[in-house]
């Protein structure tokens, strides 16, 4: 298997199999941290720099608080209006990575614009790690998606997965890309208008992904292991969210799992990830069903990132 | 005493006499970091997540100071803008807890709407510390007024205080909660429109705290040990700071504290506490009279965070 | 030789020659962190306030990363708008610093108006960094400058700079004052409306720096020995990238530094330094010559910042 050692995080086309396994090894061996909650210092004489040019609080903050948990430092930017370097129209991402690289030790980048990270790895002396990168990808995501399914159910091989949302978006082309590494039936629900494109689906027969599309969840989800979930509307911000919340029926149907559809139709083990924040397609009342395990993926998404830095940084081989 | 071990720091209400005291003398042995300037590792394993859904730089910046200065780690957002989950169309208090829980060991949460930190600790593992909600409380704050006093008078029963400013304001809700635990009178002087409310005079009344309201602070300064203070009006933000300045008389008289009037009326012992930033209630030149305390108010609140958060993080018992 | 502990860095006239050396000899003993890419411990119980009233990449990380690099804490602002004190109407800097002064134990603010951390300076019991303030200087940009050449060539006596831009700019003035402490020539290019102001000009002759102006950089380049250089032109924001990015031209040629230039009339040896983001004045192949030396700047401006920051903070005699 090639080190993690000085490796770049930025797609999961570009992990094996047993890649994926070794850094959940790795990420189960230091979530003692978080769950005993204190700080070591495996990671104490390192910084990383966190360059988000769009503001996250999920992904941004796992990546500090496992930087924390190991003992090491942070510096960097969360918005692009904290910085000038955000402004596209005035530095190249090669500029802008001639400075990053000598601030710290791994750049986590977060950006508007597909292949920014891959820009900024091209140029840096230190590890990237993209964050999210417009429609491109979101590894460190699917990394902690798949972590919980590898912790809650013991295995992926064998897993039929349920992905609902919008296909174009980037946390969709990474988790498909990873599924490809392993033995799994994958069935994407999703409006017409956000649909597999054609362009990604010849990329998935390339890769001998199994899957099909459904048009409703109601005909799926009694197959499903795995029921992966991203929103496939939009806040309205003209509203407050008071009028928001009352004004309900935004998620068709045939995207929305509520807790009577899971009381009917689905597997009594199947589990329902989520990254969070959410609309109405998965209403709060889901919190209590014995499928929930989105909220795990937040402690999950710490350890998975603990175990990512010390490996990319060398701490662990 | 309860343990302050795991414990919310959400409201003055829910404080008992010897605790007010208890964390005073925990603070004040933890005063000689700040004082001599250099940080300890008394919380060198935690780390602290600073969820500012409202820019602040005192509340904001005395926490992170505190917990620096004790060797810790701080995460977090300073504004809602920086943050996805500062949307409050998008995402349930219970939603971004559920993750801020496993960032850190303490939440420290400033939030525009009233409860939020409250309805944040309903659902955390870990504790919560409200650094000002909306119109409701600000206990850092105040705890940090009544340390500056306990330090600079040496005790709080028998003093008399003078109490002005907007009385709907989350600081005097604090102050008059917290002040009900000891034997003090208080004199409340408010524009009319910013007077007490009935149901918080109620509730005073229940509580049997001494007070009455007054019109002028000339009328009642004769009277005072403590003058604590908070601007009657807002910046006019569609001025210049030049222009505003010279735009005198902002504050009526009433509401004002000046060097004159303390120097005809005020007792010589009597300390002014203001927790800044202030308008035109308290001109700079009262800075240089014997009165000004509230620039010892920001060391004060450095050492009483530091004895908070030791308490409440378990490193001290 | 006055010792830099305590001191503020305010203005490059406050500087000596010898002191630009002894501060460069600290930075290179201390270079090996950034190179080797871990974090040592000497300012491990410092805590570093960050007050940036407009928002930087270079100079607020630079200094972040220096910190962390040598253990020590960061906390502050990296924009007015994450702040209260950031509102110029609402409050002094004076009251401002009095609260600052209590969070750590080195202030470095940024700026809109000039002379800004000079009225901090006045008021704080902590050393103040003008990390650069309205048109007035950026000692800590050109103390970087300065250092770089100091390891790029070895001396900076006997050397003819050559200083491209807008010679209001507070780099210009930072630079101009450092260069009468050395035996140096220097040239000014600048568009007619961004010359030296006479006022200025009237204190490089009353300090004895040996100057001239020049219309066009062909014309002078043949003597550089160091190419200075910084925009003459502002990116217009209401353009994208793209657009702008094609509509060339901007920058006159003037002022303009290409490969070719540099190919048929600058010295082998010669150059470029820029304080970066650049816009068109200085294209991205000539970042392929042998004369580029402004990403080595990135570098040299960490290494930089440990040196002062442990010089002032009296970790370093």
């Amino acid at each position: 298997m090639r080190s993690f050692k000085g490796r770049d995080i930025l797609s999961l086309k570009d992990f094996e199999r047993e890649e994926f396994f070794y850094m959940f090894e790795v990420a189960k061996s230091l979530e003692h941290y978080a769950r005993d909650r204190h700080n070591g210092d495996l990671l104490k004489d390192k910084t990383m720099v966190t360059a988000f040019y769009q503001p996250s609080t999920r992904t941004r903050l796992a990546h500090e608080a496992a930087m924390h948990r190991l003992g090491g430092h942070v510096t960097g930017f969360a918005d692009a209006k904290m910085t000038r370097a955000g402004d596209w129209y005035q530095e190249s991402i090669k500029d802008t990575v001639h400075m990053l690289e000598y601030y710290g030790d791994v750049i986590v980048m977060r950006h508007f614009q597909q292949g920014a990270p891959a820009e900024a790895a091209r140029w840096a002396s230190i590890p990237v790690v993209n964050a999210g990168d417009g429609w491109g990808e979101h590894p460190t995501q699917v990394l902690t998606d798949l972590y919980t399914i590898w912790k809650e159910i013991g295995h992926i091989d064998g897993l039929t997965f349920l992905c609902i949302g919008d296909m174009r978006m980037r946390t969709m082309h990474s988790i498909s890309y990873a599924l490809t590494q392993f033995d799994v039936e994958v069935i994407y629900v999703s409006p017409p208008d956000m649909s597999l494109t054609e362009e990604f689906k010849a990329e998935l027969d390339e890769r001998n992904l199994v899957y099909e599309e459904a048009e409703h969840v109601a005909d799926v989800i009694h197959r499903a292991d795995v029921i992966y979930m991203e929103p496939v509307v939009q806040p309205d911000y003209t509203k407050a969210r008071q009028e928001a919340t009352e004004d309900r029926g935004l998620t068709p149907d045939n995207y929305k799992i509520t807790r009577q559809l899971l009381a009917e139709k689905a597997k009594g083990s199947a589990i329902i990830l989520h990254s969070l924040p959410r609309m109405d397609e998965l209403p709060p009342d889901v919190d209590f069903t014995r499928h929930a395990r989105y909220w795990q993926e937040a402690f999950n998404g710490v350890a998975l990132r603990m175990g990512m830095l010390a490996l990319i940084l060398g701490a662990i081989d």
